[in-house]
């Protein structure tokens, strides 16, 4: 196994990210964003901790037209806000509900846009604001000379296409888990309860390097399993059974997303064959992911490869999608997302059918677009469906 | 150790939540609530899943005047909400940017609240929306006759308060974590990294039973930490090293919050005494922890025992919090917050302090509030700081 790739970015990362972002901001007119989500937070000052499972401070980051970042952190956060390249950090004592980092912000946004400056937020698919809605109204209410207008269009374009040391820490989780997921022939077996088989596979990851696994669902069931997003139940493991688990395991905040199948016992022909067609399907999205196709182009080949296996629906509502620092991410490879594809994107591959009423397989691979074509960052799935 | 109590809920736990939310509505006059978070949709439906972790697809409920709650939810989770008590479960394709869901449940929020019915979303402290800003302005737009009111009041004093079963899975919870704490000593030694030593601990914790670990955040440092909140580094442990863990950990969707500082070879006077005064504080904080005391007699006793201990100030805000479906909730130990205590809430005492200068000792415990007073639910932290 290769070593850890170093943790952090170098400071010219966010350099780069900043500038980019302003750039647009100024095609835009927009004279600050405010973001205040983990993802978009780390996006541009690197601040890297658990403690967004807390719901109850608010954490804000004020993008300027020109210069570095504004913070607007909780006292708790200040020490780690300050080993980043963020220097302009303002701080209050929260929790506080009177104004929990309200009039600091206020002011961080005055500070940057003006009374009349456009400030953008993310408003749009797959965003959401991470404070009270009270508080926003209020701002909005307090600057009302400042038109609040959506900035998805910014975050999206930015993060869809990684940096090459994103790439690095993608690649190096999708190789913890490759192998993990490898070993798991020898670890699992049917005297296990889904719970068990869950806990092996994630202290497994855990054991070769991943950091984290915030994200680990599957399914089982005779002859096929109904869902696919179930956590596991006491239920024994039995031969006959389809097992699949899916996976978001992270290293340094970045998160591999896949999925592999295994079968208890022998086969039957039905499984092998859906086995093969989710299979095909992947290598076809392969194939059709280089610079210039369009997601929407993903989505076809691996729909025609279903299709062709007999599939009889899809539930998921897309065949993968964008991976980083969230488990999902834009784009989507839908039929009408038609997001065109530049290098260092980084996409899952997942088709996923019902091959009998009542029972889907679901497939999934991570890939990132190269000037030539896609490359594989996690290793191929068995040809085969793995018997155990 | 205690099985693991069994997971789940009766429904008759989901029809005294819906009722009692009812009976509040009634009063606030609203006619319906629209949530959107994973500990709102849960605690009405049951609706349990790591699926949250993938931002792309909202997920609504919609709890009526009258009546069972409305589920409007992707496709793909349609089996798993299936599985709970809510029978009215409306879905769409989703990802769907141009409509992800809004259609759907603009029409059952006019269903619960006809053309001029209050409708109730939370927008006070420690909550927010989970979806996007821009749909959310949609629906108000849409929906005009509808004042859109403030309901954190009623999830608040809901959840504020647990049944016997929700304290059941917190303490089991709390059990696996302390004994996890407890073997450390063996587990754990100074040529360890800050990672490596984190990986055993949250190994340790899946292998005595927790179902997950969200939260595992700490601080190492020769003579005290500096912060709490950061992910662990490359930083080797050595002898002089203070070392505190503290981790939230889920059983069935129910977290511990605890932590325990270790010592790594002979500790001095400065740190033992802080040590005896956070442990101290905690004996106090249980003390006046009673129906009838506040939040604020929780707050004042224990930073009464860290004043007499020669605290030189706190960043943390606060001294403790509530505890349940989330790692922090509802009330907070502060000097102003003033909720009254009464038997089931479960509550972290969190007594921290700087000790000396970019130095700082932070304990916490779990505790629930019974009838004649505090009972622990973690197994007390050892009187004296362990050496390791």
């Amino acid at each position: 196994m290769r070593p850890a790739p170093e943790r952090g970015f170098p400071e010219s990362e966010f350099e780069a990210r900043l500038q980019a972002a302003q750039r647009l901001m100024s095609v835009q007119r927009m004279s600050a964003l405010l973001l205040s989500t983990e993802p978009e937070v780390r996006y541009f000052s690197g601040f890297l901790t658990q403690f967004w499972q807390s719901p109850t401070r608010p954490w804000f980051l004020v993008i300027p037209a020109k210069g570095k970042p504004i913070a607007v952190v909780p006292a708790i956060g200040a020490d780690v806000m300050a080993r980043t390249w963020v220097e302009d950090i303002r701080t209050w004592s929260s929790p506080r509900p009177e104004d929990d980092g309200i009039t600091l912000l206020t002011t961080a946004l005055r500070d940057s846009a003006g009374a009349t400056g456009r400030i953008g937020v993310p408003m749009g698919p797959e965003t959401h604001l991470r404070m009270p809605l009270g508080d926003f109204d209020k701002i909005r209410k307090t600057l009302h000379g400042n038109d609040f207008v959506d900035a998805t269009g910014i975050l999206r374009s930015l993060r869809m296409v990684k940096s090459d040391i994103e790439v690095e820490k993608i690649q190096h989780i999708c190789g913890v888990v490759s192998s993990a997921f490898e070993a798991l022939p020898e670890l699992l077996s049917d005297d296990q309860t889904e719970i068990e088989a869950f806990r092996t596979f994630k202290t497994e990851i855990l054991r070769r390097g991943g950091d984290d696994v915030p994200y680990l669902v599957g399914g089982a069931g005779q002859g096929g399993y109904e869902d696919i997003i179930s956590p596991p139940t006491n239920r024994r493991l039995q031969q006959g059974d389809l097992l699949m688990l899916d996976t978001g395991a992270v290293f340094d905040g970045y998160f591999c997303d896949f999925d592999r199948n295994f079968w208890f016992g022998k086969a039957s022909d039905q499984v092998r064959r859906a086995y093969d067609t989710v299979y095909a399907a992947t290598q076809a999205g392969f194939r059709a992911a280089r610079p210039g196709a369009t997601t929407s182009d993903l989505f076809q080949a691996m729909w025609r490869a279903l299709e062709d296996g007999g599939a009889l629906g899809n539930d998921v509502g897309r065949l993968g999608h964008g991976l980083g620092m969230q488990l999902t991410e834009w784009p989507s490879n839908t039929a009408t997302d038609g997001t065109l594809l530049v290098p260092n994107m980084v996409l899952t591959l997942e088709p996923g059918m019902t091959f009998a009423p009542g029972k889907q397989m679901v497939h999934e691979e991570n890939i990132v677009i190269r000037d030539g074509g896609a490359e594989w960052l996690t290793r191929r799935a068995p040809a085969e469906l793995p018997e155990i």
